[in-house]
């Protein structure tokens, strides 16, 4: 299943996304059954505790009047970040061995041999299609598109081979950088943490459907010019043995994002010279499987 | 006021801590009165906004009776963390000049000229009396007394002479750390996100009270044990500054916590050689018009 948040007709609202482009609201299902039934994605979420396959076959049961008075084409509603207070938002530095090898922190190549982390705030997020708000006083705006891990049930200690049952889905994070304020510091956090840095969707793709994360098409386009052209086979830590690493540090919880590092061709490595983003610059990311995350650059307000 | 959570008869409840060593059950009064009233710690920090008059005024309007029925000895209760799910913990690292004396990155003495951060996921905090677990793959467990910072209003651009409206109150936050995973990344993240490596409490004594913040005396002992001995005076950046600063990088939110740095005379800077916690160490942090906050340490089952 893709699920996605929305706004239609000013109601806040989460669904199922079909392959013919309509989206299921599952509020309104919600609203409409007997039965409980979660009232918002984080809820669905955190019911599932990674047994997807209960809360399909719910769904699948219910009579197609339900199902079609529920439906509505994709276009009567405005997407919005599929989730917006993850109990944590947990990113990996140097997880492609492409990206390494452009080492922008100037560390020297090294391949980790433990991820490497940073945590951004929830005040971050943005959704698809929403402005990525350039601070005054940054100078050097920067994308990577990153494969999020969204968590479903609580981990501590997880081995590898088990990680999976841990996962609920997986969708899109732009992890935007100030460079400058990155590079300046030395620790990341402060450079990755303004708000409106962490753009995420379009979509959740359950981990049932998506069942080769380590083998996906990942691609960054600005203004339409191809900058990061990757694969997730090209991860140190691929999604089951970051999960693993990360458990063996903290709980995780239901509806945390994990976002599992960017591959190489971000603005600041280009050659001949770096480019940063600017106003008015679109960032569309594609990830095979899961869909296209599109933003654009606004500047603050002096 | 002196602001605390505690489990009272396997109840959760919040309240005011009188300095007669009785506390008065705000959750309690929240039943009891026909006012709506915030029935956490959490609401009532979310409601004050930055206005505690309002809130004592309507404290203090209470019949005495009403009070009476409310209050208990401090001994009845066990002591909980103050907060467990604030939206963030953001943390200044190198915010006292004794501490970048001590090097301990090997930085190189550098005063920084805006505040270094990092993030603790909320998974992280433990209440007075809880132990700090130490991981089997940690070798080299750390303490750091600091003052923390709870936001009271939302905060996005503040000067610094506006900041002292948009914080509630301070408690103390003992930011563990593990020095080997710490040093090994680079990126403090890691080391010091392992789950019990927050220790908050006993109270949140709120801004009205506690008006000298950049003026207090803050210790730590290990084992009785005298280790780090200064004053919130040798801050780098002061609290006002702080908030100004964190401000202009993300939304600050209601109940966020903003721990702001160590002063010198932490383990690993100990001279002849450094001194790591180990199993049954108690650390014990106080700060001036605070309190005491004492936790002890246990190893992780292998």
């Amino acid at each position: 299943m893709r699920l996605v948040r929305y706004l239609h007709e000013n109601r806040e609202e989460y669904g199922v996304l079909s392959d013919e482009g309509m989206i299921i609201s599952l509020t309104a299902i919600a609203d409409n059954i007997k039965r409980p039934f979660p009232k918002t994605l984080e809820g669905f979420i955190k019911k599932s505790g990674g047994k997807m396959a209960k809360l399909e076959a719910a769904l699948n049961s219910l009579p197609e009047k339900v199902i079609k008075q529920a439906s509505m084409p994709i276009g009567d509603v405005k997407m919005l970040a599929p989730l917006i207070r993850p109990p944590k938002i947990i990113c990996l530095g140097l997880n492609y061995f492409d990206h390494i090898e452009e080492d922008i922190t100037k560390r020297g190549k090294t391949v980790p041999d433990e991820p490497v982390i940073f945590l951004k705030p929830s005040t971050t997020i943005i959704g698809p299609g929403e402005p990525i708000v350039k601070p005054s006083f940054v100078k050097q705006l920067d994308y990577e598109a990153e494969l999020a891990i969204i968590i479903g049930a609580y981990a501590r200690n997880v081995p590898v081979e088990e990680a999976g049952a841990h996962i609920f889905g997986y969708t899109i994070l732009n992890d935007v950088s100030a460079r400058d304020v990155q590079l300046k510091d030395g620790q990341w956090t402060r450079g990755k943490s303004f708000d409106t840095f962490a753009p995420i969707g379009p979509c959740i793709v359950t981990g049932n459907q998506l069942t080769n994360p380590m083998n996906l098409r990942i691609r960054t386009w600005v203004n339409g010019e191809l900058r990061q052209n990757s694969s997730t086979k090209n991860m140190v830590f691929n999604v089951y043995e970051v999960v693993h690493h990360l458990s063996r540090v903290m709980t995780l919880e239901p509806c945390d994002i994990i976002a599992t590092g960017t591959p190489s061709g971000v603005g600041i490595a280009l050659k001949p010279e770096p480019k940063f983003l600017k106003k008015g610059d679109v960032v569309t990311i594609e990830i095979e499987g899961i869909g296209v995350l599109e933003n654009f650059v606004e500047e603050e307000a002096a």
